[in-house]
């Protein structure tokens, strides 16, 4: 039920404001989800499923597990580039990985994972739908 | 159609963490008004009447307008009381006023007001319901 | 001591995400208050002034007021784009307009203004820096 | 250079506002990490020791790894209970565990933990201070 690893890289970018920073001086630690966040649902746009049409299909992919690593800080102005790939599909949950680098100089700043359940509209644990594997398939997958 | 200003004032307490501050040092400004939202929160329960009970019966108070102003910075670890009143039920409004104070000397922090339309599960705009009105009645206003 | 209303207008854009939303479907009323930041931010650099610039001589612009009017909603996935003016530079404040439209039809969602302190590195009070004056200048103003 | 397991557990209560939801009708999973952050900002202060007293001697701890697993949805207004436990002080650096639990019925929603650097004043690795541990073992550890 496994597919290959995804080949579809989706990379895009955001710039620090100062709501993300702390008194550190440095971005705080739970902003790097929203752009996990940020980065999967470029990926599905990409592939032609924006996150809005597999909601209307009655399905949604709540997280039940993310980690996340920091090697770098990520500071106020700085634009992130976000890298997102779909390493596994499996029978009812989906991982995307995640890199997260300063945009002006590449300096790998974050690596994380997310798992993603797959639901139905009254949250029972659904197979993928059909339609997301085509999609991904459609994409060069 | 309007009452006489509210007499209740809740007061609630909020200790500030790392993830509210900015580089500068201080609170993010933003995040004033996730502590006007809890004070009105804590409000409507104080008179009987918590907010998850008026959307059930079918009613929504969205913000239509906040204002802010910010005269003392709140920092890390501070404690800040939330005091929260009801000025002013219009036919088919609500405003609420807050003060946010540092709990350890009473110093003023910021004050601020918000006002809500009143609408129905359709979003259309209603007049107040009689619940409301009774239980502020009720709590002595 | 002040000047003409300005002339530059900055325009710039931002993508909701599923974490700028709540539970009502609409993005949480808070959220408006970083996509000002947002627009203020762009608006200096476009006038060849950044923030950090700012910053690295030894000023800062915490903000002392904040208005916010909410019209329509703005929605998951929404393209906003937010317009930022700069109607009055006074002594030792700044003042900054907003405008937040729908990309897609260009429906206006909410307006705001800032009112901003301008301080030196010890908090005091300070004259607002000639540096702004003609950046502004310089951009059109 | 490692110590036994911790015996403290420090256990605090939040409650669920409007801003910490998103358009599932459920608390967005980046908002998890600011109750971690919650949790072991009020371990420290248990065992005597407040992180702002830990950034005055000249420490700070950085997170550099985060995991959650979300087991079950938090909802608006529910109260959370937010567990923690400091499992390994390592040489220089600092191990947490959360769990966070529904009040009122102590139902599991989600468990986690973050990792720690030690760095200095100038942003090196440094091996923990010892009144760290000095603090951990007043409290029983």
């Amino acid at each position: 039920m496994k597919i290959a690893p995804a080949k579809v890289i989706n990379v895009c970018s955001y710039r620090v404001i100062y709501g993300d920073t702390d008194q550190m001086g440095i971005v705080y630690y739970a902003n790097y989800l929203r752009w996990f966040e940020k980065g999967r649902s470029e990926f599905l746009r990409q592939i032609g499923l924006p996150y809005s049409i597999i909601e209307q299909q009655g399905f949604s992919f709540p997280v039940v597990e993310v980690n996340c690593r920091y090697a770098q800080s990520a500071h106020y102005d700085d634009v992130v580039r976000i890298e997102t790939e779909l390493p596994e599909l499996g029978r009812a949950s989906i991982h995307f990985r995640y890199r997260i680098l300063r945009e002006a100089d590449g300096c790998l700043l974050a690596t994380g994972t997310t798992k993603h359940a797959c639901l139905d509209r009254n949250g029972r644990l659904k197979r993928m739908p059909k339609f997301l594997q085509d999609a991904l398939a459609r994409a060069g997958n």
